[in-house]
């Protein structure tokens, strides 16, 4: 039986940190065991969108940047945040030719996600793009972009084999594969 | 070309907040495009470790609860944290037990992911669990746990329905059907 009530309760909020991408906050809280206790949380201002661009070859573009946060180059399908208020697919659209320069035809909203559910309350929304057509990159000044085109399947090898760690764009192809693989696609 | 040092410089570092499970700090960077920007960092004490119990009947156990930071109750697989210098498969033993009861004869490795990138280093881990032996379940103070038995394809099921969100669910549901569907299982 699913529950709908929360179990905690909230008896305070000290706001702890801001910046233009997250807010932290620590909540004194009763736990579920009614024990007292203290409850971290960070918000994310954007909603975390990602993009797998499939085009007539079954290739997709990867897009490859140093991720200061880990420390590591990392390998992913393209992707952006979308501000509260704006519409999510109109985000991915952006996103799309920002990161690679291309247009997509077709949209279809594979999956959402939360990401990090235990601290965070940071939402994804991934899409695949088909139909494309092909244009100059715009990144971001915090951005400095690698691409690199491979097949599907490459890229879902890239995953299995731990090449590709990024929990969204993993999200993504996954997702893909099994509808491809239970030949729902 | 897969580019190893960092197009960023960090100038400084403060410290924001911390509790037991987060370390916030704020860094004064040089990004990629040489101009000067700040980065908020959210360091994961722990890693994420998530597991796959699948039984002789191709049932898995999942675990219900209401998380707090996103206000709303969620079905997953058993997850918990691995303190720094704990073992990753130890650490999945004993969250199996602590959260469903279970002992596993049989465990794979199925991957691992960066969950939140942009913002934070938390690394998960996952694992297939089998060769189940039941037990009574022991949980934190912090779970107030429901439990759900459903077949391998009814759970997959529900991550391409949206029914389950939380990523490190999804990451190992898909991986292991991916395994399946392509009768590498």
């Amino acid at each position: 039986m699913t529950q709908v009530t929360s179990p905690w309760k909230t008896k305070g909020s000290r706001f702890v940190y801001e910046n233009p991408w997250i807010h932290v906050r620590e909540d004194d809280v009763v736990q579920p065991d009614g024990k007292p206790g203290i409850y971290g949380v960070v918000h994310f201002k954007n909603t975390a969108i990602g993009v797998l661009p499939i085009d007539e070859d079954d290739k997709i573009c990867l897009v490859g940047q140093y991720r200061y946060a880990i420390e590591r180059y990392s390998w992913e399908i393209p992707e952006g945040g979308c501000a509260e208020g704006e519409d999510y697919l109109d985000a991915a659209k952006r996103e799309l030719i920002e990161e690679t320069g291309m247009v997509a035809s077709d949209w279809t909203r594979l999956g959402c996600s939360h990401l990090s559910n235990s601290v965070s309350d940071e939402l994804a929304i991934f899409y695949l793009a088909t139909g494309l057509t092909r244009g100059t990159p715009n990144p971001e000044g915090t951005e400095e972009l690698a691409y690199k085109h491979v097949t599907f399947d490459q890229a879902l090898d890239m995953v299995m084999q731990g090449e590709i760690t990024d929990a969204l764009s993993i999200l993504a192809i996954t997702h893909y594969g099994i509808l491809r693989l239970s030949n729902k696609v």
